[in-house]
């Protein structure tokens, strides 16, 4: 099965370090790489360490010239808008190609829009790394959970926050809890994204129009995040027993509305929502025939992001 | 699809409940029940308030004459042998049936034989409520995490024990916290099999047989329960930030040994293997792709058990 990678940073990377560590077992090729500035294409198989040096193509002619059957959409996310991964996308189910995403955009702006695309064109639409790195949400629920309703879920889902968090209460600053993040890797140059609740919100959106049919965007997200917060307030909560989390949470009320925000909630240091560290994320699904089941990943990276993008390629090859 | 229950307790009511309930997406239908002393058979169906009063029968002759797909063997278990379900379901395989089971004695006693046998007569086997009361694992390992290898888990999977080491931590008595449990539904008269660890022990077994291929009983498991905790040593921990869990691990060494345990740990109240309350439970898989990651189930009770009989029934039409 023929691939092509649109974006190609740690996580493409990972993802084409996997494919070639893998492919006794599983035959994909990666026929197509296309960064920002340039491509590469090779019917015969592109490895991790190709050279990427041709010139950046318009979405489609890459598609078409690296004859892809799956495209993995994986650029940079611009949360305000969800492009271009949105064109990216388009573009490949008018090709009738498959897509998976890593990148939250497309689907917190536009999934009902793209389902139906992909619908119309036959084609398999995956983004099992969009929320908790690759951990099995979206798959566990369409493949582990039949005949289940969701009526909500709980989630903590952003790791700066985790990390911000843990420093404030160490007595450090904001600022040391944010260089620490963005040391760890975790955290942008510009972390108000994080530190406002944008990501989560993105995420909640996301979670909400997969698993609650929801067709909203982050905007509708009802949004505090952690800027209020100081370390005298969680000092101050910790002699309590107590601390913080960033938590996402929405659900449908009896009679059908859909409730969606995100907010630094206070909670006993005993709760399991406030057990996870760093990049530690966990997410409840709250059902009507399982009761309350989740996913965790405990300290997830980039390498299971691209596991992610793996499982949703296995289970697309799975279902045609 | 025609289904034959052995066993008809609070999960087997359950289940029949749960079935009556999506009979117009699921068309799956009992043709038979068979108790301890009785048994009903129709092949147009049996519903949960269908009196069960034939007589008690061979399990052969019973699934015989119910005409019977798919065996689903609930008995109550019998933890040192893991009879009779294990020769329920030789009975079953050996007539081409299905089996799925919520009776974990199987797996920790005899699951490589009966994964053999199941094989030889091309029939399914599955048995996702034995562990953690139908939460995905057994399915989310074999339908979410393609490619995976798993080198061990860590689980925390005792309810009993939570609930008693709870009440100690609040200064009553070990007797007050089986009490507790035993007036929760959780624990059974004679509560020793939870508080010496055998409870954990069986389910190490049955996930070490399936998930790490280790061929193994409880006997094997390196066991030590929660019967020598007092609630001085639980006040003072607690004194501390600290608690105590009944946690099941198991590995494969770099060299291919498995190690097995069960043990009463002392555990920061903060850690995720310490939040766990009541029924609720955790199971974390040690991963080379996805890392380690879990699934956590929220105070599950007989519903989510029926349950996972039910989901494992829709997995094996699907594989069909």
């Amino acid at each position: 099965m023929r691939i092509a990678l649109v974006g190609y940073g740690n996580v493409g990377r990972a993802f084409a370090r996997l494919l070639d560590a893998k492919r006794s077992v599983f035959p994909f090729l990666i026929s197509g790489i296309q960064k920002r500035n340039s491509s590469a294409i090779n019917l015969a198989g592109l490895h991790v360490d190709t050279p990427i040096n041709g010139p950046r193509l318009d979405v489609g002619d890459f598609l078409d010239q690296c004859q892809a059957e799956v495209m993995i959409e994986i650029t940079t996310l611009e949360p305000a808008t969800g492009e271009p991964a949105i064109s990216h996308i388009r573009a490949a189910f008018q090709r009738g190609i498959h897509v998976i995403t890593a990148n939250k955009g497309p689907l917190a702006h536009a999934y009902a829009a793209l389902c139906q695309e992909a619908m119309l064109r036959q084609c398999q639409f995956r983004f099992e790394s969009t929320c908790m790195d690759g951990a099995p949400v979206f798959n566990m629920v369409r493949n582990c959970l039949p005949g289940v309703d969701i009526s909500g879920f709980t989630g903590v889902l952003n790791s700066t926050s985790k990390v911000v968090i843990a420093a404030m209460r160490d007595g450090k600053s904001m600022e040391d809890g944010i260089r620490e993040a963005q040391r760890m890797g975790i955290a942008e140059a510009d972390a108000s994204y994080d530190i406002d609740g944008w990501d989560s919100a993105a995420k909640t959106a996301t979670l909400a129009n997969v698993l609650l049919n929801a067709n909203r965007t982050p905007l509708d997200v009802d949004r505090k995040g952690i800027g209020r917060l100081t370390p005298e307030k969680l000092e101050d909560l910790k002699s309590q027993g107590k601390t913080v989390a960033l938590v996402s949470r929405a659900h449908r009320t009896p009679s059908g509305e859909l409730k969606m925000r995100v907010r630094a909630e206070v909670l006993p240091e005993t709760d399991i929502l406030a057990s996870l560290q760093g990049t530690s994320n966990l997410l409840l699904l709250h059902t009507d025939l399982m009761g309350t089941v989740g996913t965790v990943a405990i300290t997830p990276g980039v390498e299971q992001t691209a596991y992610g993008l793996f499982s949703d390629l296995v289970d697309i090859t799975k279902s045609l």
